[in-house]
C-alpha cells in the first residue's frame, strides 16, 4: 500500500539521484506543475545560453565564417543522441528536418530497397503524422498501406502484426511508445518478426527517445526517426534526429536531392552524388538554433544517463498510477499498468478529460488532453520530482471532487 | 566619371534614406566589412532579442500553452513576406522546412498537376539544391529533366527557354537572380513562355527576396520558394518560404502528408484531409525560433521598402562595379552591366579568385567565393554602406596591387 502524504514524496524526492538536474532547468513560476514534458520539454539553462551565445557571438559577430564549425552540427548532434540515447554507434544518426519529413525521406528509401514488396504495414493508433505520411506514400507509390488494428490503451498485440506482415511487406513502421496510451512495444521482437519476414523496419522513437532506453544497433533496426522537442529539451519546433544503420547507408538513396547530402558540396558540381555515410540522407541548410539546443537539451540527460532516467520514469509513472488509484475512483487507467510495457507517461480516461484539463491548466497544472477521453500525464524524468507529481494529482483530485471542472466547455478548442 | 574619393562614398551614405537602418544591425567589429549579406544576413538587434524573449518567456515560461499563439506563425510570417516583398495578396505564402524541401514539395505537386506531361525544364547555371532536387524527382518519376543552356555570366537567354518548353512541358522551375552571377530574369516574360505552353512555373526566389522587387500575384507565377537567411536576415538555416497561388491551392496536393496540412489537425482523425488554404503545403512541427527571427527580418525590410531596398542596391552594386573597372583591371565584372539586368550581388572573375577570397577575409572583408573563378560581393541593401563597399574594394586593391593574396592556397577548402 502506497503512502499517499505528501511527506512521502518528498522522501522519494530526498532519494532521487537525478533531484539535482531540476536545477539545470528553467522555472519561471516556481508554483508550475508541468506534466507535459513529453509534448514540449522544458527549457535547459544552458540551453537558453547557448542559443543567445550562438546568436550574438557566431551569427552576430563570425557571421557566415561561423558555417566552417557548424556545417558538422547534423553529425555531431546526432552522435551524441546516438552514444546517449539509442544505443547507437557514431555516424548512423543525424539530426534534419522534422519528424514527418525524416519519415519520408527513410519510408520511401525503405519502399526503393525492396522494389517486389507491394505492402507497408502500420497500426491504427500510430501517430496522425505518420500516418498521414506513410498513407500519402502508398498513394503516390501505388502500394498498399496495411493499418493493423492496435487497443488504444494496450498497444499493438505482436501476434496482430505477425499475422500481418509477410512475403509483400517492404516496409513496417510504428511507434517505440505510443503517443496516447504510452504503451511500449518489445523493440527487439518486432525487429525479428519484421526481418524474419524479408522487411525493413522504422521506427518512431518520439516518445520514447530520452526516457526509455533504446538499443537500435543490438536490436538490428533498420531505420528510425524521432522528436528531440519532447524528452530531448530541444525546444519548440527543433530539429528531428534520423537513424540509418551503417550498412544500409549506401544502398538507400532518399527522395529529396538536396546540396547537404552532396558530396563535396561546394564544388556545387553538375549531378547529385551522395556522400557515403549518414548526412546523404540530410537535405537543405541546417536549424542552426535548433541544433544547438538540442545539444545542450541532450548533454544534460547524457550526464543523467538514460538507466537512471529510465529507472526514475518507471518510479514517477508508478506514483501517478497509485495515486490515481487511491484518489481518482472515476478515471481509468488508459495505460499499460505493467512497468516494463510503457514509456513515460501515464493517460487516464475519462469522459470529461477535456474539462478537466483545461481546469488543472487554471490551477496552474499542465498536462494534456487526447482525443477522445484521455488526460495525459507525462512527467519527463530528468526535470520533474514526485512532489511534482503529488501536488499535481493532488490539484486533480479537488478538481474532481468539487466538480470544478464543469463549468468548462465540453468542446476542444485548438490544442497541442 | 566617378568620383573615387573615399569623401564621394561619404556622401552617397550622408544622402541614403535607408542609412539610418544599419544602426538596426549588430555589428560586433566595427571594422568589419561585410559584403556577404546574400548569403547569410547580419544579425537584426530586434531579432536577437525577440530570439531571447521567445526562449525566455514563450518556451521557458509558458512551455506547451505558447502553441496556443506559435501555431499562427507560419501562416503570420508568410503573410509578412508576401506582402512587403513579394506582390503576393495575403493567404499564399508560409514559411516551413528548407527550401530544398519546399522546392520538392511543389515541384512534384506540380508534375501531379500536369500528369501528361513528361518533361520538368530547368537551366545548368541553377543552384546546385534545385538541380539535385529536379533530377531526383525527374528519376523518381520518370520523367524528363530537361537542362538548358544559360551562360554564367549574363544568366538564360529567353530564346533558349523559348525553343525548349512546349506541350510536353509540366513544369519549369528557375532562379529569379542566379546565385553566381547575380543575374536577374524576366519573370513576366518567363511566365508568359511557360504559360503559353501550358506548364506550370517554380521559382527559386532566394537571391532576389528582400532585394529585388517581386510581383508573383501581378505576373501570374503559380509557385515559389526562396531562403530567408539572406536578404530576409532570419539566421543561419531559418526556415524557407513557399508561396502556391490560391486558385491553384485547392488543385494541388504535396508529397509529404503531414499533420501541420491536416484539418481540424488536433482531432487527429484517421485519413489525411489537407485544409483548403496554403497551410496544407505544411509538413512538421513549425521551427518557432527560426521563424519569428524572420519576422524580426522582414519587418525591417518592409520598413524600408522594397522600392527603396531595390534602389540602394542598384546604386551599392553600381558602385561596386565602377570601383572594380578603375581599381581592378586585372578582375573581370561577370554580372549584367545593366542595373536592370542584375539582382544584388557582384561577381568578379579572376584566376586566383579563392586566394583572395582567404586574403580578403584575413584583412577583414568578408566576400565569398564560387566555383570556379568568382570573388562574389553581395552588399545587402538594408545594412551596407556605401562606404563599406569603398572601404571593402580599398583593401581588395591593395591585396592585388601588393600579391599579398599570393601566399594562400590555391586549392578552396570546404567553403559555404
Amino acid at each position: 500500500m502506497t503512502d499517499l502524504s505528501r511527506e512521502h514524496a518528498a522522501a522519494l524526492d530526498a532519494a532521487d539521484p537525478l533531484a539535482s538536474f531540476s536545477g539545470a532547468f528553467v522555472r519561471a513560476d516556481p508554483e508550475l506543475i508541468y506534466l507535459d514534458g513529453n509534448s514540449l520539454g522544458r527549457l535547459p539553462k544552458a540551453g537558453a545560453e547557448r542559443i543567445a551565445r550562438v546568436v550574438r557571438d557566431e551569427w552576430g559577430a563570425e557571421l557566415i565564417r561561423s558555417w566552417e564549425h557548424w556545417v558538422d552540427l547534423p553529425r555531431r548532434a546526432g552522435d551524441l543522441i546516438g552514444s546517449a540515447l539509442l544505443g547507437a554507434a557514431p555516424g548512423q544518426v543525424a539530426v534534419s528536418d522534422s519528424t514527418t519529413v525524416n519519415l519520408y525521406k527513410l519510408a520511401m528509401a525503405a519502399l526503393d530497397a525492396r522494389p517486389d514488396r507491394t505492402v507497408i504495414v502500420t497500426d491504427d493508433d500510430n501517430f496522425p503524422t505518420d500516418r498521414y505520411v506513410l498513407e500519402g506514400i502508398a498513394a503516390q507509390r501505388g502500394v498498399e498501406l496495411r493499418v493493423v488494428h492496435a487497443d488504444i490503451d494496450a498497444g499493438l498485440d505482436l501476434d496482430v502484426l505477425r499475422d500481418n506482415v509477410g512475403d509483400d511487406t517492404a516496409l513496417v513502421s510504428l511507434s517505440h511508445v505510443a503517443y496516447r496510451s504510452g504503451a511500449l512495444l518489445d523493440m527487439a521482437a518486432v525487429n525479428e518478426i519484421v526481418h524474419g519476414a524479408g522487411a525493413l523496419v522504422l521506427w518512431d522513437l518520439c516518445h520514447s527517445a530520452g526516457a526509455v532506453p533504446v538499443r537500435l544497433d543490438a536490436t538490428g533496426t533498420d531505420l528510425a526517426i524521432g522528436c528531440t522537442y519532447k524528452y530531448l529539451n530541444g525546444g519548440p519546433g527543433a530539429p528531428a534526429f534520423l537513424y540509418v544503420r551503417e550498412e544500409l547507408q549506401g544502398r538507400l538513396r532518399q527522395p529529396i536531392w538536396g546540396w547537404f547530402g552532396q558530396r563535396d558540396q561546394f564544388a556545387m558540381g553538375p549531378a547529385y552524388d551522395p556522400v557515403p555515410g549518414v548526412e546523404r540522407f540530410l537535405v537543405g541548410t541546417p536549424a542552426v538554433l535548433g541544433i544547438v539546443a538540442v545539444e545542450e537539451g541532450v548533454r544534460l540527460l547524457a550526464e543523467a544517463g538514460i538507466e537512471r532516467l529510465r529507472a526514475k520514469g518507471v518510479a514517477l509513472t508508478g506514483y501517478v498510477i497509485d495515486l490515481a488509484r487511491a484518489w481518482l475512483p472515476g478515471l481509468d487507467l488508459a495505460t499499460p499498468a505493467e512497468p516494463e510495457r510503457r514509456g513515460s507517461h501515464v493517460s487516464l480516461r475519462h469522459p470529461d478529460a477535456w474539462r478537466l484539463t483545461q481546469a488543472l491548466i487554471e490551477e496552474k497544472v499542465v498536462p494534456d488532453y487526447r482525443t477522445p477521453d484521455r488526460l495525459r500525464l507525462g512527467p519527463a524524468p530528468i526535470s520533474t520530482s514526485f512532489t511534482d507529481v503529488w501536488d499535481g494529482l493532488d490539484r486533480l483530485r479537488r478538481i474532481v471532487e468539487t466538480g470544478a471542472y464543469e463549468r468548462f466547455s465540453a468542446e476542444p478548442s485548438r490544442v497541442t
